[in-house]
């Protein structure tokens, strides 16, 4: 099953591909053995870095659902998923990810992911994009306000 | 002018614990002095894992702008932003990044930020989400015609 699930994700990509408004991403959410969300690379198309496939057949789910969770889906994707992409997975609480085309692959044809995760790894002052840590006052406040509340949601 | 713009982050978390429909996390991106994008944590109430404000601050300012990237405007964040909203940072190619409470903060009420920072580190045998590499056949062919599509645009 995990092959047919991951050709939907690879004709997806080739869609963005065909369209002209996206990179050669695509991806797919699966649920009982059936897909509940898609998504394709649309970056150029939607002038949003964050259109990633995974991103959207992410959030495609979690319409479909109507749920933030997907603790019982599984997410195949074409290419390995960067970083930003991985730790959405993580935050939907994905069972498992299935990949075909390795960061490897995408960084051969120009793409940053593999890059992309050697820099998170770094120290703040050692970033390519500068960071400030900038402790004003109150900045705690809405977190403390959040912790004390018992009927939060935690997510 | 830092700590306006980040006073402004940490109103907009504010709204999220106030709203009860997310973490207490606000962001705005800012271009030549201006505030030109903003967002706050709406997981719960979208019921979409990935709206981080950040991710939510950056889509704004794309949208407003009617670009990708966003070389020329600063993130400011309320807490430092989690390895999904960082990677989106750069595939934006912000100029720089601030931010006011620490992952350490975050992760003293129950955010899992710093956990994700380890878990993107490890190899995809020791990660908690199991993680599968499957080269099907046919699987780089959208990676091939976008390299050797002359008239690709690059993100």
């Amino acid at each position: 099953m995990d092959e047919i699930f991951l050709q939907r994700a690879i004709e997806l990509a080739h869609a963005s591909v065909s369209g002209g408004d996206g990179g050669p991403f695509g991806a797919v959410v699966v649920k009982d053995g059936e897909i509940i969300g898609e998504g394709r690379n649309r970056v150029i198309g939607s002038n949003d870095p964050t259109a990633h496939a995974e991103i959207a057949a992410i959030r495609s789910a979690c319409a479909r659902l109507g749920r933030f969770h997907l603790a019982d889906c599984v997410l195949y994707a074409s290419s390995e998923p960067c970083p930003m992409c991985l730790s959405a997975a993580y935050w939907a609480r994905l069972q498992r990810i299935v990949f075909a085309n390795t960061r490897d692959q995408a960084a051969a044809i120009g793409f940053c992911d593999d890059a992309l995760y050697d820099e998170l790894r770094l120290p703040h002052a050692a970033r390519s994009v500068p960071t400030c840590h900038l402790p004003i006052p109150g900045a705690a406040e809405p977190l403390r306000r959040w912790h004390e509340n018992p009927g939060r949601t935690a997510y």
